[in-house]
């Protein structure tokens, strides 16, 4: 059994047996909203400057004005509330309810909603063993949909994705035109030859904030980053492979539908990288 | 003023004001959910099977239950608490709420919330002088991506279109390669040299039901109808155009970007299908 969580809605805490929204919000009716999850440590939040960065673009780009609240006030109270100092944290934007049609005319008074949520019990264990990537029977991204940069709540495509694969594996998205773009809840990498490989944004990949983070430390560590339009063909034929997300940090994967990646464990590109980013979490928050 | 509404929320009729769902609705977090908007005519839904055969299809293909609610008691109970015999009425359909990530694996309560608009009141006018369809700076859907087929609760891009040009004006969607798609809540017809033209599914439009039922009676009319892939620039060098919706039925296209499509009013084939239209209209449910 959970206990009861707490969550933030509009403008404070309410539990969340309790937390209801309009029937007629936005977020609801029509996809029409935003949201971001990061992650905290000893109960302080890691990257959520860009995060919220990254929210208030994307909130610009739909005209969804973006509610004065102190974002670290916020998390922090939330995670405070529910004795979650390592939590997930998901905040969602919407342009609120309005009783009319799809279009966005109408100013809203838009809705602040977040949730703070346990790490999942076994993501150590995933990542010392790494998990399994699975293609999909159909492609849910394509090259040149300026949309798919955007964290929004149209976020069915993964949801479809999880839904067709073994629970803990990560389902790979790809373009209509066979590309890999990511996976359901992250970015994938992969290495060979000492290189390292990403999907390009023009993939239709979320810009994700692990997925800069991963790349800038690359640099640093003099690893060779290259992100393009790469066929899966290129994961499979990789040395070692990983996704990121605020969430996973960098996971290795260690198979393609059943097949190993290289030598079908974690690789040392992979733990390197994790490593670093370790360090960048407790450079930034001084935890663990 | 608008009068206080009535709405289907789970399994009755509450007022708008007070349908609330919980903020853990999977339609709020993940837009993991479907809608269908048709329309009564006195009371009377039209093509209601259609519709709810298409939420059938599509919550199979999703995996979410389809509660056992008789569709045309809900839309008669609802139109006629809201004395609106001639009404736009949407049903949504989500997968409910559930505690944790985007996942669907566990089985939820699906969440039913159905709401009765009137028309427009200026349809009748745009329907005898036609209205202005433009093009948007920006892609926003392309071949092959299956989930496009599906009416979701990921209507972003509808929304996005909607709220880029002039109030009154249909948005065409675009493919990545330049094929018109369909309007932001419409599906686009054509006509050139006699022939009528329209998508083809493949260029990632909804298989709406009103285009469906005027393609059927373009056949009985003699009127060849040909879907297809084509470049925007076909509909701009068109006699006549119009879209379809189960709303506005066929509604002409006059100008495309201030430019005129043909003569720059309604054309002899769309007024045909509209008659026709409006005839299957009163054979079904006898108004007006």
């Amino acid at each position: 059994m959970d206990a009861v969580r707490v969550c933030w809605l509009e403008e404070g805490l309410v539990s969340e047996t309790e937390a209801r929204v309009s029937a007629l919000d936005r977020g609801f009716l029509y996809g029409d909203g935003l949201f971001e999850t990061l992650r905290t440590y000893g109960g302080r939040p890691f990257l959520l400057a860009e995060h919220w960065a990254r929210l208030r673009t994307s909130a610009e780009f739909l005209g969804i004005e973006v509610p004065a609240v102190e974002p670290e006030t916020l998390v922090t109270r939330l995670v405070e509330a529910n004795r979650l100092p390592n939590a997930a944290v998901r905040i969602t934007l919407t342009r609120g309810p309005l009783p009319k049609g799809p279009r966005p005319g109408t100013p809203a008074t838009p809705t602040l909603f977040a949730q703070a949520r346990p790490l999942p019990s076994d993501l150590d264990q995933r990542t010392a063993q790494g998990i399994d990537a699975c293609r999909l029977p159909w492609p849910l991204r394509a090259r040149g949909l300026p949309l798919q940069g955007h964290k929004t709540l149209a976020y069915l495509p993964s949801v479809v994705a999880l839904g067709a694969v073994p629970e803990g594996a990560e389902p790979l998205l790809e373009t209509t035109e066979g590309h890999v773009s990511e996976g359901a809840t992250s970015n994938v990498f992969w290495v060979r030859v000492g290189r390292l490989f990403t999907p390009h944004t023009d993939a239709g990949c979320l810009p994700g904030v692990a997925r800069r983070l991963v790349l800038s430390l690359a640099e640093e560590l003099g690893v060779s980053a290259e992100p393009g339009l790469y066929p899966t063909a290129d994961l499979a034929a990789a040395d070692e492979a990983f996704v990121t997300s605020s969430v996973v940090e960098a996971l290795p994967l260690v198979r393609l539908d059943g097949e190993p990646i290289g030598a079908g464990a974690p690789g040392p590109v992979t733990r390197r990288l994790h490593a670093a980013y370790r360090e960048a979490v407790r450079r930034a928050t001084g935890s663990p």
